[in-house]
C-alpha cells in the first residue's frame, strides 16, 4: 500500500463503516481476520467489472459501485447464502478521490441494506475495472446448487426479466424504439436504465429457497444461458412458456413482444433468481415469495432431453434471437 | 459466466486441482462452499497485478501466474497465516487458451507447494489485469500485526533486500551499470530479474513467527514505505543501520554501495518479511528462521520518536533516494 492507496481505500471504508462483532480485523494491516459462525460453511465469490464492457464510460460513480457489490451479492443470493464481508481491487487511471466517494457512496448504500462490511480492498492503477470478493454464510448442507433440478420440476423466475437489457437499449442514441419510447409514461426510460445500473440481489428471496427449491442459478448471462447452466449441472433439459415471461410494465410500455422476448430470453444483467422445485411446491413457494417482496414466476418445467426450448401457448417453437449484449464500446 | 469464461476457467481449474477437504464445493456453481476449521479465523487479502505497472507487457505468463499467487501469499504469510485457498479474476483483451494455460501452469506452480487450492474465479475481457483473494487461516490471537512495535524492539527482515529493483533495472536495455552486468558471473542478471518475476512469499518464516514477534509486514512497497507503516500503527519511529542491509552475491555482483541502498530502502516487490521483537529474542529467532530455509537479519531498532531514520556504521545519517521504482510504461 503506498500513502496514496491506503487514503483511497480509507475513503471507501469510512463510508462503509459497519460494525460486525465477526469482523476481528478490518482495513489496515496484511489481511482481515474474520470469524465463520460455527455450523456455517464460508461461501465465496468473485466478479469484475470493466469499463466499456460491463458499463458504459458514461455510467456515474455511484451506479459502478453499487452494481460491482450487486452483482456479486446476486452470486450469494443465488447460493441462498447470508451476505458477511467483501475485499474490494479497484483500478482507475489516476486516483481520483472525488469519483472514489461517489463510487464508496453506491457501494455503501446497497451494503448497508445487508449489514455487509468492506473489511479489505486493493487500489491500483490502470484501466477502469473493479473486482468484488463476496463472503456469506450458508449451513452445512444448505446451499441452492445448479445441480439438482430432475425431470418434472418446475421452473421459476423471480421478479421480471428483460428490463436491464431494454434499459440498455434506451442508452442507444440510435435506438430504433425511440417513437414507442416517446409516448410511453413520463419516467419509463429512467426506470430501464436504473434496471441495468443498480439491479438488486435477490438476498432475501435466495434465503427463503433454502431446503425448499432443487436448483438455483442467478441471471447474469441471459435467462436461456443461465437456465442452461442448470440443466448441463444436472443432466436435464428445459421447457420454457415465451408467453409466461415476467414483463415489468416499463417494458411492456416500450417494446413489441418479439423485441421483449429477445431481451427476456438473451439479455443479461437481470440478476433475478432462476429457479426450479417440485410442481407441488409451486403454490406456497410463490406465495412465500410475494409476500418477500419480490414475487415469482412459474416460467416452464425440466424435461429429461438436454438442451432449453422456447414455445408459445400454441405450442409453436420460437427461434431464440440473441438480444445482442454488446460490449459499450 | 459464459461458455467460453467457464472453458477458461476450467483450463486453470485442471491445473490447480488439488484435493482438500475443506472445499465442500470448488469452481462450477454461483460461489464456493469452504469450510473453515474450528477454532481458526479466516484470514483474507486481495492483490491485483495490471499489465504495465506491476508487470512489463513483456512478462511471460507462467510468471505473472506466479506472481500474481506469490504476492498475495505474501500477505498471508505477513499475518502468520496459513494458505487454504483463492479465488481468480482475469482479465485480458481477448479470450487466449494458450496464454492462460500458461498463466495457470505458474500458479499452479506456486499453489501445489501449500495445498493451496483455487475454488472460484471469473474471466472477463478488457486489458490484462489479475486480482487474486486468498484465504488462510490463523488461529484465534496469534496474527502478526502491524501495531505491536514497542521502543527498544529490534527490526529484522528475512532474506536479501534489494534484488527486484535490481532485476528491474536489468531489464533497462539503457541501464547504466550495463558494463558491470557484463562483468559480472554468469547467470547474475537471471538470478536478479528471476526475484522480480518470481518472489517466493515467505510462508514457513511467518508460522515461524508467530507468538514471538511484536509486529510483522511484508515488503511490497520498500523497506522504507512498509516498516513506515508498521511505524504509523504502533506508533513509534526507527533507525535502521545501512550497513546490516542484507544483500545477496548478486547485487554485490554487479550494483555499488549507493545504488544497492537505493534499491534495499526504496525499491518494491522484494515479499521479504519485516518484523520487530524484543532484543532477548533475536538469537533464538534467527536461528529457527536460518533452519526454516531462509534466515533473517538484524537491521536496526523501535526508537519512541516517530519516522524511519537511516544511518551508516560511522553514525552519519545516510539520505534517501527513492529507488525510482516506476511504472512500465
Amino acid at each position: 500500500l503506498t500513502v496514496a492507496e491506503f487514503d483511497l481505500i480509507a475513503l471507501i471504508r469510512d463510508r462503509c463503516a459497519i460494525a460486525r462483532e465477526d469482523v476481528r480485523l478490518g482495513i489496515g494491516d496484511d489481511a482481515a481476520l474474520l470469524a465463520v459462525p460455527a455450523g456455517q460453511l464460508l461461501a465465496v465469490s468473485t466478479d469484475t467489472l470493466v469499463s466499456g464492457v460491463h458499463f458504459p464510460q458514461s455510467a456515474k460513480a455511484y451506479d459502478i459501485g453499487w452494481k460491482a457489490l450487486a452483482v456479486n451479492l446476486s452470486d450469494l443470493a443465488a447460493m441462498g447464502a447470508t451476505p458477511a464481508w467483501a475485499v474490494l481491487a479497484l483500478t482507475q487511471p489516476q486516483a481520483d478521490p472525488r469519483w472514489v466517494a461517489e463510487f464508496a457512496e453506491g457501494f455503501a448504500a446497497l451494503a448497508r441494506e445487508f449489514k455487509f462490511a468492506l473489511v479489505g480492498g486493493d487500489t491500483t492503477q490502470g484501466p477502469l475495472s473493479i473486482t468484488v470478493t463476496v463472503h456469506g454464510f450458508v449451513p452445512d448442507g444448505a446451499a441452492l446448487l445448479r445441480s439438482g433440478a430432475r425431470a418434472g420440476d418446475a421452473v421459476f423466475v423471480t421478479g421480471t426479466l428483460g428490463d436491464a437489457a431494454a434499459g440498455l437499449r434506451c442508452l442507444d442514441k440510435n435506438d430504433c424504439d425511440a417513437d414507442r419510447l416517446v409516448s410511453a409514461p413520463a419516467g419509463t426510460r429512467e426506470t430501464l436504465i436504473e434496471r441495468l445500473h443498480r439491479p438488486v440481489p435477490r438476498v432475501a428471496q435466495g434465503l427463503a429457497l433454502r431446503g425448499r427449491v432443487s436448483a438455483c442459478i442467478d441471471i447474469s448471462d441471459g435467462l436461456l444461458a443461465d437456465l442452461g447452466h442448470i440443466c448441463s449441472a444436472s443432466g436435464v433439459g428445459a421447457e420454457l412458456d415465451a408467453d409466461a415471461l415476467p414483463s415489468s410494465s416499463a417494458l411492456l410500455a416500450v417494446f413489441d413482444a418479439d423485441a421483449r422476448r429477445a431481451f427476456q430470453l438473451g439479455g443479461g444483467d437481470d440478476y433475478e433468481l432462476c429457479f426450479t422445485a417440485k410442481e407441488g411446491e409451486a403454490s406456497s413457494l410463490l406465495g412465500d415469495l410475494a409476500r418477500s417482496g419480490c414475487g415469482a414466476t412459474r416460467i416452464g418445467r425440466i424435461v429429461a432431453k438436454s438442451g432449453v426450448r422456447v414455445s408459445d401457448a400454441a405450442g409453436n417453437c420460437v427461434p431464440i434471437v440473441k438480444a445482442g449484449w454488446e460490449h459499450f464500446e
